[in-house]
């Protein structure tokens, strides 16, 4: 279009390019900026509240303080890796995207073990409970396996759709074409999905650990709190991350060559 | 690209364009139908535990039966009308925009009511009880804070840009037209977010109402759990079902001419 108007429309025409480039440069680097402060936010406040208020960290000889495993890890495996995964996924501009795959892979990777070991934790500190305590019958229970299942569903099918069917690129090009927008959609609903899980955990928490004493807003039910409203915010700003049309057209070219 | 090919590749072509379409069209009406199923079915469980476990509605004579108003109340406002508005906005292939925008719209405004008595319904409930209930200590209220706030915020955006600017249709398109995808992004998660509120409202009620009882699996702990399964299936459907690329592509051309 800018080519059959005059030179002054021309460079009118590309100087609004550039400002609403601009414009799309400082949105992206505030929401890449202010969702990694969020992320790791909701990490150290989890951190913060295991060691200052529920008394550290212990294994099968105290489950009691096992349980603090639980929550901290959790958080770190489906919020803060899963998060950073999500993020860098959509909207890494700089490097080949063989390098962001396995980036998004590796930190999907570093997940696993958390959530492992933090379901064991929660598991123990149940069982070895006196008396011990029932395991899935709250419905944050039954949330949690059905946000782990879809996690593991998308780990398994991601990682042979779109780097083992890689050996055969040509052939696997039209399936792995179709996976692409289903492996997004889940991914964007499974961490969700694990904020929603994470909250309805914290509810648990906060009125078994404080019971009435949560009404008159102690210390410690603040924090808890102040986690739930950071997990809100990272919901809300990761899924419009990863939906915004300036982000998504970018990467919708790497979209298409990154089957 | 089909027209420089031979006829029979020609043909070939139509048939797997037909292929597709039949199993999108397969893929859409099984999604439509069972998101109007578990959207009504969430009312319908949630409407049963109020009616059969929890005594029924009273107003503010009775404010323990008051409450029951609230989660019957928010749950057909920010679940099933909003639901439903979502979902007929993004997928309706049949009707002109203007009336698929006026139902969009008429579906918010109807959960409007719904949300502010139930609103006002646990406010008294809390407030006329003996002894009085403090409000907005727990992270469900806080939550139930943010949700309302976007939406009222979803509601009066899109009403005054998508509506009223229609009266100077086309001074207003290009900020209309950037405007779409921004209410698109926060529409769904304003809906997830209500999901996630109705879930820790309901582990909340639930540890209330059966406290120690619920680890033994009563039948209203299951009906609970049920319920809330119900709404983290409606929260992955319809965040799948808003981004499904058949659906997408098809309302694609709807979104332009509908800013």
């Amino acid at each position: 279009m800018a080519k059959s108007k005059t030179h002054v429309s021309h460079r009118q025409y590309d100087d609004e390019e550039s400002g609403w480039a601009c414009m799309n440069w400082f949105e992206y680097m505030l929401v890449v900026v202010l969702a990694s402060l969020l992320l790791l936010g909701a990490l150290t406040l989890t951190l913060f509240w295991a060691l200052y208020y529920a008394g550290g960290f212990a294994w099968t000889e105290e489950p009691a303080r096992q349980f603090n495993l639980h929550p901290v890890l959790m958080v770190a495996g489906f919020i803060t890796f899963s998060g950073f995964s999500l993020l860098l996924y959509r909207i890494c501009r700089c490097c080949r995207r063989i390098y962001v795959k396995l980036f998004h892979t590796i930190f999907h990777a570093l997940a696993i073990p958390c959530i492992v070991v933090g379901f064991i934790a929660v598991l123990d500190s149940h069982n070895l409970a006196d008396p011990p305590i029932a395991n899935f019958y709250s419905l944050h229970s039954w949330m949690g396996l059905v946000t782990m299942g879809l996690f593991a569903l998308q780990f398994v099918v991601g990682f042979f759709s779109f780097l083992i069917l890689l050996c055969c690129e040509g052939a696997t090009a039209a399936f792995r074409a179709s996976l692409v927008p289903i492996h997004a959609s889940f991914g964007i609903t499974t961490f969700m999905l694990a904020v929603a899980t994470c909250l309805t955990g914290l509810t648990e928490k906060a009125f078994f650990k404080l019971s009435s004493k949560y009404s008159e807003m102690p210390e410690e039910g603040i924090i808890m709190n102040a986690l739930a409203m950071v997990l809100v915010a990272l919901g809300i700003l990761l899924s419009y991350a990863v939906r915004r049309e300036p982000f998504r057209t970018q990467v919708k070219t790497f979209v298409t060559e990154r089957l």
